[in-house]
């Protein structure tokens, strides 16, 4: 049920088996040494492991200060963990005994942290952790609703009651306030989202306000995504940051605009989908390996690298459908593309093995280690 | 890489890790025995395994009568072959000397057939051919374009110039016509399914009609899908049905209405994804541990099942949210549900397992064989 990878180290980009996960290595490194170097005193990058889902880049994360990763399920943490990651923090709820224990099982090889929004899944976490070696700990953070109206309980007095429960209960490590604002990561303009996260902070101020009044401090506030960091960095409120898709960058967040209205280029295009034309009957149409099945839909169509006069006009579960601008020519049939995902986390999650090209030869191919992993 | 299976046979339902994919095996085995009985004499089944990538469903189907599969991808056909299925038919074209060298190798071990709509294509079939054991043959199908505008050449004088080339060329057995009408499945009436379908047989008796006066004979013209095959059955052009989806049915194709305008009701939806709500802080709103990792969105979000108070009203990577109407009580923090995945196809390709229950009680598990096989 995995498959073998499509390429090899040392491979020429041209015998890549298709449709394969490419990263652009130099890019990608260059994604990452850019976050690393934008972080100021006292602000840490814990960035989010549901975008790339690799253990190996995890660590790469860290070697360059990333004080651990963040992902969404417990089994995520568990291939992470077991991937030699030993900080992890899911960064979402956990509910049921039997992924409770088997969360409160990694705090024995790793430091674990987990958020809440609900009391009796503190009591839940309780009951676990009481199952586990008496020197481990799980750090909990109470999850707010900054405004993303998904998951979080309401900032103020609500959250406050759930951080008391957290701090009695033992075994748990009461570590903050989760106030991550995933909508904001996709508002088009600078301005929206400067406002949005300007919300968020007030959010988080009104929550930790009342519990420094009771004498409980919050040490770490959690949150931003690519689309929104500068915000939250300039905020002086929270000092650890989740993103994720810098590293790799998506069509999507491509489209975001940057205070002057400009397309935000902080970072570069690093993931890529290569595909290959396997039909073209007609001028101006070409079918490519590529559709559902190899890239994500739900953030809209990939769009085709370096090849302006052509775009990716529809997806079925095996095709992808190219047609060209006016009377531009369309590859031929075996020739390839690169497809640039619209949205990069659901797409990595379709493929075993990430191939990493430099100068047009693989120089490496790493494993998606928590591909599948949602549970 | 693979995760472990979210249930044993013998659990109860409300132990099955979330979210899971479901098989409803009395609704399941309802739709195979039903389509099997829908074949008249002379029209054969080959259901197309790319709806659910698995090589016990096959061989179900092939013990109630069908004379092998579809898929699209080698590697599918490779997965399935391993899986004991002597007969499959790649419904595609298949392009680069490694995946038709992989394609020719299963010719040592099975029934092969594939498609194509190319000349230069069929020349690189016969030299992959060229290289097995001179016993072997692999079954040629010339795919023409019936109006779906995706892959196929024209038909008539087009189509017939590449069947009398696949005539020629050793090892290279002419099988017929591929003539899938894709966009035909998801019309909505009753109506414009028929014109479409009666289209693609002017299609098919314009190239056959050819054929015919060069003395070459389509011994198999293959199509449809759940969506029009009985247009394909009452042809007496189509012999070979291709139907998938009829097996577990989907949300998208439950909004199909036939002749009196009622939704379709032929088959039944057998196939679910079970999800857990993790978060449930507000009345009227209620947040699942399913999102685009765990369920297709390219042809709507999912439907709860027998929950019309409910709607799945937003996916993220690892969230769904649920809201009720009106007042209605949205489950609580725990409780399970049943999504009716909008397609099925890409849902089933995000799971490495299927948990088949009867009577509230897992009864199979069986692994997803062709996950991930989009090579």
């Amino acid at each position: 049920m995995v498959q073998p990878p499509p390429a090899r180290p040392g491979d020429a980009v041209e015998d890549i088996d298709t449709p394969a996960l490419i990263i652009d290595l130099d890019a990608f490194e260059h994604n990452l040494s850019l976050m690393a170097s934008r972080l100021p005193d006292g602000v840490r990058l814990r960035p989010h492991a549901k975008t790339h889902k690799s253990a190996e880049i995890s660590l790469r994360q860290m070697a360059l200060g990333a004080v651990g990763v963040c992902c969404q399920k417990t089994s995520e943490a568990q291939a992470l963990v077991d991937g030699g990651v030993d900080n992890v923090m899911v960064s979402n709820q956990v509910v049921g005994a039997k992924k409770l224990a088997r969360l409160a099982g990694l705090t024995e090889r790793a430091t674990i942290s987990v958020c809440v929004d609900d009391a009796s899944n503190i009591d839940a976490i309780a009951d676990a952790m009481a199952n586990e070696s008496p020197n481990n700990q799980i750090n909990v953070f109470v999850e707010i609703d900054v405004g993303n109206s998904r998951c979080g309980v309401a900032p103020g007095e609500p959250a406050a009651a759930l951080a008391r429960k957290v701090v009695a209960a033992p075994r748990l490590n009461f570590a903050g306030l989760q106030a991550y604002h995933g909508s904001a990561q996709h508002m088009r303009t600078a301005n929206e989202r400067r406002h949005a996260i300007e919300a968020a902070v007030a959010a988080v101020e009104k929550t930790t306000g009342i519990l420094s009044a009771d004498g409980i401090n919050c040490d770490t506030i959690a949150g931003a995504g690519t689309g929104s960091f500068e915000n939250e960095i300039s905020s002086g409120v929270y000092n650890e940051l989740q993103a994720g898709s810098y590293a790799f960058m998506d069509a999507d967040y491509a489209r975001n605009l940057d205070e002057s209205g400009e397309p935000v280029s902080t970072f570069k295009h690093a993931l890529f989908v290569m595909a290959t034309v396997i039909s073209s009957t007609r001028p101006g149409h070409a079918v490519l390996d590529a559709g559902h099945k190899s890239v994500a839909v739900d953030s809209g169509l990939p769009t085709v690298w370096q090849a302006e006069s052509i775009s990716y006009t529809g997806a079925s579960d095996e095709h992808g459908v190219l047609a060209a601008d006016n009377d531009a020519p369309t590859p031929g049939v075996g020739a390839t593309v690169m497809l640039v995902p619209g949205h990069c986390d659901p797409t990595v999650n379709l493929h075993d093995w990430y191939v990493g090209v430099r100068n047009d030869v693989v120089e490496v191919v790493w494993p998606v280690t928590a591909r599948g992993a949602v549970f």
